[in-house]
């Protein structure tokens, strides 16, 4: 079968289980036998991850919210350039764990900047390149935020000390994108139990793109 | 006397002395008893300073020419908002060592990806900012990099090893600026001696916009 690769993207607040619903959706691949790549910014890329190490470290506490999109956005870059693409023309299905959907959120419309600049320097960034699929798991903040909290093994870093009214506006952004593109975002309930935010992703990726696989 | 502070750029090729006719500036500054800064990007910001040794990085040889572009965006955006913007506000007219005209001219042109594209970024970068006014000093690039081999205390760096070809294409592109902003940058035969490059500077300067200093 020569299947179609498609780039498919993860997004969704703190707490709302991606990286769950990523180690499920590798299983589900291997199971399918489709080739894949799993990956998120910056990927293991030295570029981006000196990029990343830039906008995360605790002590720039003066960072402007310009600079910080524009440095997301060279991370993007790097990584889509050096290891994304290749993944994809080598014919692997690519799952990104965030991509320009978040940046259009939490710099767009979160810290004010404006989603329609933000797009700007994104869509130089990833050129032509946009998700076929983007699943969207989508979850009150104040329940994502409560799971985080009772995870002692999960790093906090200068992101997750933004308050509650931030993720709220995070949360409202990312709907309001998954209306605007329903075709290529889909939105999961994030709030009930695993097992079931499990078959509602199979469900949605076998009904939207991976229907002939 | 309440002057408005000017936002003044230095533009120009390698080896076309720009730095020796800032350290000139800087005494006709003093001379006219005008306030002022002089700086460069990434100009002793801290993140800045660490965009620039990312971008900088002799083994980042896999650097996508837009990732690069990003970069430089984020850094002017920072040192901008740290640097620049304060200085004006505080009434100091600000020289500074290449700015937007460089990415349009090196990302834009000579890298190849366009010149509306670079734009788009920085515009993003430094919202409504622009130069007052843009002192070029133009060169060929022949003279200039014979210039910069004869001086053995200058380090080189990744950019200086581009071929000659690339140093055409950019001092062509500055010169397409410059006739596009006439208004704006102002073009200085930098091949003649230093004192009379000096005196056309601030012959230009006085004709510019400090004539009512």
């Amino acid at each position: 079968m020569n299947r179609k690769p498609l780039f498919i993207t993860i997004e969704g607040g703190d707490g709302s289980g991606k990286t769950t619903m990523i180690g499920r959706l590798s299983a589900y691949m291997q199971n399918r036998s489709i080739p894949y790549l799993i990956t998120r910014e910056p990927g293991g890329i030295e570029i981006a991850e000196k990029i990343r190490s830039v906008i995360l470290d605790p002590k720039h506490t003066s960072m402007d919210a310009r600079t910080e999109a524009l440095l997301y956005a060279a991370a993007r870059r790097q990584h889509l350039a050096e290891k994304v693409e290749p993944a994809l023309a080598e014919g692997l299905t690519v799952i990104c764990d965030r991509f320009v959907d978040s940046s259009l959120v939490y710099q767009g419309m979160a810290r004010g900047i404006g989603v329609e600049e933000v797009w700007a320097i994104n869509q130089f960034a990833i050129e032509s390149r946009m998700p076929d699929l983007t699943l969207l798991f989508d979850i009150d903040p104040e329940v994502g935020l409560s799971r985080i909290m009772a995870n002692e093994d999960r790093e906090f870093n200068r992101l997750d000390m933004e308050n509650l009214a931030f993720h709220q506006v995070v949360r409202d952004g990312y709907r309001l994108l998954a209306d605007q593109y329903p075709e290529r975002i889909k939105v999961i309930d994030a709030s009930k139990s695993p097992s079931q935010v499990e078959r509602e992703m199979i469900r949605v990726l076998e009904g939207a793109v991976l229907k002939d696989f």
